[in-house]
């Protein structure tokens, strides 16, 4: 049975304006290989309803799960839950659990649950919360869409979360040869050793290092032996320099 | 008029599969916000051919320039040049410039111009080639598409080599205000201040620092003078503490 797919949306005018570094689709991308989700899309979108909904309704028809990152706080530009609600015709409510995670939260602290606050709890109908231990503002589950927040701690905590209640398939292999050659030089034989192994990746990623050109080769898939086999094949093809 | 709107797609296994932290998109969104062209969308694309031609054929269709970052290196996997040839309908074929400009930079190294090495003169009939002065290997620009390399020094070169030949709209100036409260507080305010000058950008950015709840402010626009005078607005709404 073929894995699980994913796609990921970010959401935020920040990362856009180039005013914010995007920081969380590589640790989400790390967690979902882990346990055999490919992802295989990420779309980045501004603060901007009708792109948020046409983003949410593509990714969630094309994937088994969407996680969007961003837009879950208390201010004006946080439309993120709306407009997932939007996207599936669903109702937009303040929720009486969702509520009673805030109140506690912030009676905890001494600080008042405004409105603004308050907003954090609007949950669309149907959706399950999304435990948040750093900040209590919940994310949220609606079919196969998982809402999450931008801030990357609390990102990472929703992620644990939510990856804790998903069935992933085959967790994917990696290995990696480094090898003291430009790519240019191993191209062909690379390419001809990848036909041979069709069942698994492999990528060339060249690099420099105190001038002299090297390339990393890293093989995946998710059958170890084959991955071996393979890393096998490549060291034998491509030896280390006698130092 | 408004400013010329931009999108980039970035292509690369190495991405989703968490083995390598995308870099470029925040060089890019910084290079175009100062020149005043308005990066509207991000998408990250393995190394699958449907999948880089759909994505180059949905962003040039809804942005006047769209930025291609990785899959023109010299191996197998690099196949982002066939791919927007295919989307645009176009032949790909080695290209006597390009080759003339591999062909010196491997002869001075002495170095050979090898079967891979030649497969980076393939360019798309009709487009001009971006000058790579890091690596030789030329980057191209088809229509509206610019074809980049994902390595981030030669990335970054091809940007400044682009930029300079297209005409930008007015740069968006930013402003930031730190105010040493939590969103929350300071959510109801903010949202009566934007609906004001709904011209502007309104972001608001919470940070922990000592344990203190904090938000940043940022206003964006691109009439310094509306920006300056909702800045004031801004510090008058929310002085900082008295130390």
């Amino acid at each position: 049975m073929p894995n699980p797919t994913a796609a990921m949306l970010v959401i935020g005018d920040e990362i856009l304006s180039g005013r914010t570094r995007e920081g969380n689709l590589h640790h989400l991308a790390g967690e979902l290989c882990r346990i055999g989700i490919d992802l295989r899309e990420a779309r980045i979108v501004p603060d901007d309803r009708a792109a948020i909904i046409a983003a949410v309704n593509a990714l969630r028809g094309a994937h088994d799960h969407l996680f969007t990152s961003g837009g879950i706080g208390p201010t004006h530009d946080d439309i993120t839950a709306e407009a997932v609600a939007t996207a599936f015709g669903l109702p937009l409510a303040v929720r009486e659990d969702a509520r009673a995670i805030l109140a506690a939260h912030y009676a905890s602290r001494g600080q008042e649950l405004n409105e603004a606050r308050l907003r954090m709890a609007r949950i669309p109908e149907g959706a399950t919360l999304i435990d948040n231990p750093v900040s209590a503002a919940p994310g949220f589950t609606l079919g196969n869409v998982h809402v999450l927040a931008g801030v990357p701690n609390i990102f990472q905590a929703m992620v644990a979360s939510v990856l804790a209640t998903i069935t992933g398939g085959t967790p994917l292999l990696t290995q990696t040869l480094r090898v003291d050659r430009g790519e240019g030089e191993i191209a062909a034989p690379l390419a001809a050793l990848a036909a041979e192994y069709p069942d698994l990746s492999f990528g060339s990623y060249p690099f420099v290092q105190n001038g002299a050109h090297g390339t990393n080769l890293v093989v995946r898939g998710c059958d170890g032996a084959r991955v071996d086999a393979a890393m096998l094949r490549l060291a034998a093809l491509f030896p280390r320099d006698e130092g």
